[in-house]
């Protein structure tokens, strides 16, 4: 077994090139948007994740396994376990990240009733394989074994890169070793209908240094698109990327997470095995995605049907899907592509998503969530109540558990391991991406540390300062991203202000102990317009400020407004009000139209209005609505 | 049993009230665009259904239940059954209304093996309740045994209005009789998960003169909107409309054909049992459904997920479902709520789903069909070849054959009994509703026939000329239906012309023999406006001429435009262009957004473009597009 003397502690360690993330031990947040977002994720979602498992009975199914109690009905989906799994790689990172004893020590309990369902071959599922269930790998469509071997690959990789080797990567070196011999180049030629295993696979070989794992997850890359997965009832191959070979595509489509995750694992092996054509058509996939199929948000899928992603300019803001699950998967992918080519605009992209998709799903209490992320909700649900579990979180309203309960624990390992997509390291280069007051401590591969204290409000504010606590002797480069909609900001150093261009900040060399560095991002609300192409929103606008999308809530209108009848008077700037915005909106009323007819008219609509009904509206940011009860809420705002 | 004497050959014949449909053998259509598509379904529709289900084994299953071998794998989903059911109701339309030979041969080798499959209690169902087959009544929310035999009995119905009792009524009547047994007052208190039992049952009760299938379709309707069905994995209880009783409901929701289906049932048992509340109930539900979910070709159910209705104004053209079902069981609503109540909107809404969702399903060759019709087609589906089933007939391409087939056969008897809905008799007053060529005989109650005329090239001209052929010698009454949309109508008489509002056009008394009367109604193209508040087309128009709503067809467009750049010159009006129009357009060009961004700018997009970008754009009538191969379409127009 290869060594793995000083492991770097990131969800994402390629074996080629020299950018690296900062790894979660050398950056401690110490306040701010996302530290109050990792405490409502260590002090609530983890055990919420935990309790709700257990009483689904989804851990016990791996003590039914265990004690040979397979033959009664099984409760959970066949994916199950991967929730456990991801559950796992939660409390990994948040044992990585804050060494306390308490998710270790729950990990450990977890992994002794995991290993006890294991196989004496190293397979280990609790829906398949056993007495009384259908054989393994008898459903490659539907049943996710292979998707369930992949999270447990990650909690792996992440448990070799806190503690070391332990019972986790022992049980995940003989489920992936199973997996090679079951579908290496010998063995059965087939893919799992939901990606994961890919990453997984990569990412462990990683950790451990095995380079057959690394080839087993490019097998499974390359055998993907060749129409070999059998079609589930009306849903055709692209729904698990089974028409298109990865290399082929030229973008992203069928079921969003399922796309993302392949994507991420794609790039992880193109990296790995220095296959530039991979990578490049994962880039480009990403471009074309990113330009024509992605909200404003940061959002990616606009169909409820499958999950999936729409066509170009198929961007619904009222039935848009937006999983939080593919905003977590679209920021490891955005990370991977960052780390191989160093570009600002995956950066970008993964603070988006950030602040606007995974901020959002999780309520205050930390115990409830939102599957779907839509831009435009017009009524509330009447139907769902605290504490019971719903289908999907619709209508405006948290809730504590899914039918399909993948969001909670993707969240919870995803919040537990933010700091890992803050900053980058390569060579001599400190790159900070993301901006949260806290102390960054690198240890930089020529030798020496930087280390630096940043001072933020941001995003409610735009300063970032950074003071240099200590650096080396030598020349070292420190980058600030400047994000794509930073028109305007500045950047001040020793030497006085300067403009700065969205981008990077660069100090070049002569970082002394002691500099003070700001940076200052615009963040007064602005109007932003969508391509005329997206027909689903013409005719409005939406507001942001700074990294943050901006919502209307249908609490803040004057009791007699509708959300379907706003008019926003673009003459006016909106102006800064909290951490949102005030904008000057008008009423309309639409005449009713002849009762008994479809909506449709010979003529224009009057526009009915008078002088009263124009008003200063608060606006406040997308990821915090439907937090003051259950509420209508539009992002896009019709123009007057 | 009683007698049944002179059964009216209609679809539909209430047992109260006076008004009644006129007779399939009253009207005979002797040309235009409803006797073309009644060839074509008579020349290849009905024969490619039957082809269909010979081939896949759907009809096949009835022989294996008749001969022991339901242990092996049955072939088709679980409601297949009712597909047989609907071309045996098709074959029955169309020999009652041609007399032709083959539809009832064809029909009675059909029954014959049908029968064969019936147990000794009467029970019918090939997938459940035999050798290796679910329990009878196992699963009611997915199931459709109940649903299936709805169908049968709608058949039946339509056979004892045609030729009287036979196999085919015998066989539905110990269909009928066991499910009065097993789900009566005093049986199981369960609904089929898929409405249609109640109004086959509402139908043969009323031609048989069984009052106990009326009393159970009551007991049916009432017993739906308490939460008895099982939930279906991510779809609710408005998905089978098991969430609020149907005399309580304000709107319809949840699956489109179910809730409509419902409707129908409802409005049977609410007329036969004089149940005002529940008329009531049903006509509002019909007014704000039509008011706020229905697109503008009289398209219902604007969802994929469940192939249901919206929210309120969630009618978005381009992921609109409006299943071609959809609008065959709103024009079965609208129907009954017509005989019921006699007002013109009813059948105003009944052309409009008629001529631009019934009629835009067939292809050309009546055996390739729309599934889906969608107001806006971004793009063509590449991968669906003719002659294959795909699941859904998406991407702009008529399929022969869908994974779930409903649509066919449904098409297939609505088409064969299409002049049922084009005229009603009241007591000494005939309203003539659909405008068709061709020879009306009406034997009116009071004795004596009025006997007319009708010669038109409607909807392609607006002239409804009708000559009064025989008419009894006291006064009786005669009204010509004038669209909602036709303003600027005139009506010609003896007498003169003069204009007539949307409504009516009363002939009261004194029609002689040798009368010519014409109505004229105005099928210039005219623009329409959408109800603000529909998010999804704002800032556009469409065109619709008569009848007819128009589409613009990218094989109309220069080879260099787009349709998801064009904008139409709503300050030239639309000129009448054959059966279409042509209309001003420009073509704008989006200037390219950054690279790698998401499609939202800072500012308005500016509008690229020059002189040479105007021209005149052919329109076609909806119903039409994708005839010419796949195609790209959009209805509604974005405006300049």
């Amino acid at each position: 077994m290869e060594e793995n003397t000083s492991p770097l502690v990131v969800p994402v360690d390629p074996r080629r090139g020299s950018r690296r993330g900062a790894a979660l031990d050398e950056l401690r947040v110490t306040g701010g948007f996302w530290e109050h977002l990792q405490r409502s994720n260590s002090r609530s979602t983890l055990r919420h994740c935990l309790e709700w498992m257990e009483r689904l009975g989804w851990i016990a199914n791996f003590d039914r396994v265990a004690d040979g109690e397979t033959d009664r009905p099984r409760p959970g989906w066949p994916f199950s376990d991967s929730e456990v799994y991801k559950l796992a790689e939660a409390l990994v990172w948040e044992h990585g990240r804050t060494g306390r004893a308490w998710p270790n020590e729950t990990l450990e309990a977890l992994v002794d009733r995991i290993a006890a369902a294991q196989d004496d071959d190293g397979y280990l599922n609790t829906c398949y394989g056993h007495a009384g269930q259908a054989e393994r790998y008898s459903d490659l469509s539907s049943g996710h074994e292979l998707y369930c071997t992949g999270h447990l690959l990650q909690a792996a990789a992440a448990r070799v890169r806190t503690v070391g080797e332990d019972k986790l990567v022992e049980v995940a070196r003989r489920a992936a070793d199973h997996v090679c011999r079951e579908f290496g180049a010998d063995g059965r030629a087939g893919v799992c209908g939901h990606a994961e295993i890919e990453l997984g696979l990569a990412e462990f070989g990683r950790a451990l240094g095995e380079e057959r794992y690394t080839e087993q997850a490019r097998l499974f890359v390359e055998r993907r698109g060749h129409g070999t997965l059998k079609p589930i009832a009306l849903l055709d191959a692209s729904y698990f990327q089974d028409d298109v070979p990865v290399r082929e595509a030229t973008v992203w489509s069928g079921h969003a997470v399922r796309a993302l995750y392949l994507a991420a694992g794609a790039v992880d092996v193109a990296v790995d095995t220095d296959d530039a054509e991979l990578l490049g058509a994962v880039a480009r996939q990403w471009e074309r995605t990113v330009e024509s199929r992605t909200y404003l948000t940061g959002g990616m899928g606009s169909r409820h049907q499958d999950e999936g992603f729409g066509e170009d300019w198929e961007l619904p803001p009222d039935r848009a899907y937006c999983e939080t699950c593919a905003g977590i998967a679209s920021v490891m992918v955005s990370w991977r592509l960052y780390l191989a080519t160093g570009e600002a605009r995956y950066a970008d992209l993964i603070e988006r998503t950030f602040y606007n998709v995974i901020a959002a799903s999780p309520g205050a209490d930390g115990r409830s969530f939102f599957y779907a992320n839509p831009l435009h909700q017009r009524t509330t649900a009447a139907d769902v109540r605290p504490g019971e579990v719903n289908p999907r979180a619709e209508g405006g309203v948290r809730a504590p558990w899914f039918d399909v309960s993948c969001c909670p624990t993707n969240l919870a390992r995803t919040l537990a391991s933010w700091q890992a997509y803050a900053a980058s390291v390569d060579g001599d280069t400190v790159s900070l991406l993301q901006y949260a007051p806290g102390e960054l401590r690198v240890a930089l591969a020529d030798g020496g540390d930087l280390v630096l204290r940043v001072t933020t409000e941001y995003p409610r504010e735009g300063a970032v300062r950074v003071e240099v606590v200590e650096a080396p002797t030598r020349p070292v480069d420190l980058r600030f991203r400047v994000p794509h909609w930073a028109d305007g900001a500045t950047f001040t150093d020793g030497s006085g202000t300067s403009a700065v261009e969205p981008g990077w900040a660069h100090v070049r060399g002569g970082l002394e102990p002691g500099a003070a560095l700001t940076l200052d991002l615009p963040v007064t609300p602005r109007l932003t317009w969508p391509d005329p192409r997206i027909d689903a929103v013409r005719g409005c606008v939406a507001v942001e400020r700074g990294p943050l999308v901006l919502c209307a809530e249908s609490v803040d209108l004057p009791e007699d407004w509708s959300l379907a009848e706003i008019r926003l008077d673009t003459a006016v700037a909106p102006r800064a009000d909290g951490d949102g915005a005030l904008v000057r909106m008008a009423s309309v009323r639409t005449p009713p139209g002849d009762s008994g007819r479809p909506p449709y008219r010979s003529a224009p609509t009057p526009r009915l209005d008078d002088g009263s009904s124009i008003r200063d509206v608060q606006l406040i940011p997308y990821h915090r609505w439907a937090q003051r009860g259950p509420s209508a809420m539009r992002v896009f705002l019709p123009t007057a």
